[in-house]
């Protein structure tokens, strides 16, 4: 059961109405997940995680699918099984197909463990990996 | 100060030499790097871990620097300094951009935040979220 | 289903059930919750942990809901949903308002944010932070 | 040393020297730390980071030092150097006495611990925790 | 529900069944647990998964029971509710008492509370414990 | 640098100096590590972590040196660098041998790659490892 109550649209402040709506106009579907519908009871939390998330998932350097994949990466990495469900069905929805989600799931499980091992082991950082710190050139045509 | 020795190759036991000439071959370089010059003082964890990570890391459904940003997405998340540095490092000699390194910290960021807010609210899972468990179709040609 | 039972006051150890009492007589009340029931199957453990909460959660420098919501910032880091039930509980009681106990949440999702940002980057610590180590003043009237 | 270069303000884009002077002013200080000046080499998360972070940390719920704790216990539970050294500068800063920071720890200490005995034990929610979802009276102001 | 099925043997792909084959002959009984039955439809996953898995948890330097025990620990600090689930039940089926199970909980209970102040009180590394490398003595008979 | 200072004897409280002897004798050593000289500034957290800590790792069900090993399993996964240095050395110095921490480390990455899959593939728990609950018989002579 969640903490806080999960919103219908009309139980909604109306700031948090004006998030949700926002949502489905941008993911161009009616469907608002429960997160947000639990979010809109602090309408400044909802508003303020979902325009950072627009911003984050929304066009750029990266593909949309290789997002998602690091989202999930990230969610398996914090054991949080809501975020493991959502992102993975929103990997599905654009076009992950079950072979890269195993091959993504591999990648997370070579990588938990040879992060365990490098710490463990105190392995000290290779010269060869202390590059000079790179200037993104103009990320974002800034 | 690692807890084993870094060893040069005329140090390894030979089967771990044989271990560090393949990783030579496969990354067409004369570079081997400290994690596997400590892993080389247990030439069995170092073979399984060489051979699983060649296995994963090699072509496969996803491209090779998506996997290297899944793997430094992972990382961060476990807070391994040696990994995240090899990871970028590897990922920027892949040809990965300083803008979508940028943007990949942005969704690591961003799905830490949410999931940590998806586990305090205990948010339940859409339905909509509990698909039918699909199988992937011979994933990988079996 | 908990992997130990979860005992009744008479099928307590005798060494349990006089902490289960001093866990009514410190909280003024009748309730006592599984997580100690469950630890009541072994009484060392279970008397060691509640000693050490008990003086820990006592009075002391911080007020006792502050207490409680860094109890919850941990367990949300941690992904104990158990941890996050019973201390929310708890924080509630003490008079979290739900304004409040998002305000928390905002501050765990940012920490938790810029936490991955921060190692991912590998910020150096600026020469400003790096204080002089400082002795607290007699800490609890030592 | 850090992935992308410490920048002076000179070396800033434009739109990073923008978020620098609005630290400086929100934290009536000329000092700009390291944090920032590292993420200035991408503007665009420079700026959504500060702007979540100000509206985060700004005055609310919480009294400003609690935020700070509460910042504290979730960058030590992710294990961040980086961001245990800022903002324990900056909880001193806003009048945290080191028997508070004791106390801090002791709470996180503890989370920590029955955490992973929550979890390890697999211990049911009590009935009696699990409350019915209750809507924030119009947080915020809403 | 898994995000993969749960295969039943028959329905396993070839290369599947034949490691599901070698788990029963390995472990000398004809339970196969839902962790392999959903890997299952990765062949190629599900094998590397347990070629390794048999290596590391057969004969070797560290009693089985030790070995077991090892897995609780980490997946309790993952907080990865099947694996403790399974390796609880294989650590009882290899003999681990109640008692000992206790103290495992007790270690694993001290060392996230201790690893948290360390952490947070960012102690150096003594003299004494940077002791030299030392390279194990032909680790298995290399 | 280490946020309190590193007390010498004669710098400690009285109430810290006592706890110092006390680690000292238990020990059968001269040698006080840096985390207990820093915990010294805060003389009541000091003693309870001295004395819990005491207990547990103190004769019991398990060999002592299962249980450093146990330690150095948690510190890993926690990623606390002074931790698993000083649990190294005390492991090694109860007779840890390198080819025993090779397969320590081996389960502890192990472990830490199937708890991922096992989450990311949210695998439900077989009933077979539902079993009911067992009660330790008396555990440590209750």
């Amino acid at each position: 059961m969640s903490v806080w109550p999960i919103l219908e649209d009309d139980e909604m402040p109306e700031a948090a109405r004006a998030v949700a709506d926002d949502i489905r106009q941008t993911r161009k579907t009616d469907f608002v997940n429960n997160f947000w519908r639990v979010l809109a009871n602090d309408p400044a939390l909802m508003k303020r995680t979902w325009e950072s998330l627009k911003e984050v998932m929304g066009p750029g350097e990266l593909d949309p699918l290789v997002k998602e994949m690091i989202y999930i990466a990230v969610s398996v990495s914090n054991a949080c099984d809501y975020c493991i469900s959502s992102h993975t069905a929103s990997a599905r929805a654009k076009g992950m197909s079950e072979a890269q989600f195993g091959e993504l799931l591999s990648v997370v499980g070579m990588a938990s463990e040879t992060n365990r091992l490098a710490s463990a082991l105190q392995v000290p950082v290779d010269e060869a990996f202390k590059q000079s710190p790179r200037a993104p050139n103009s990320p974002k045509g800034e």
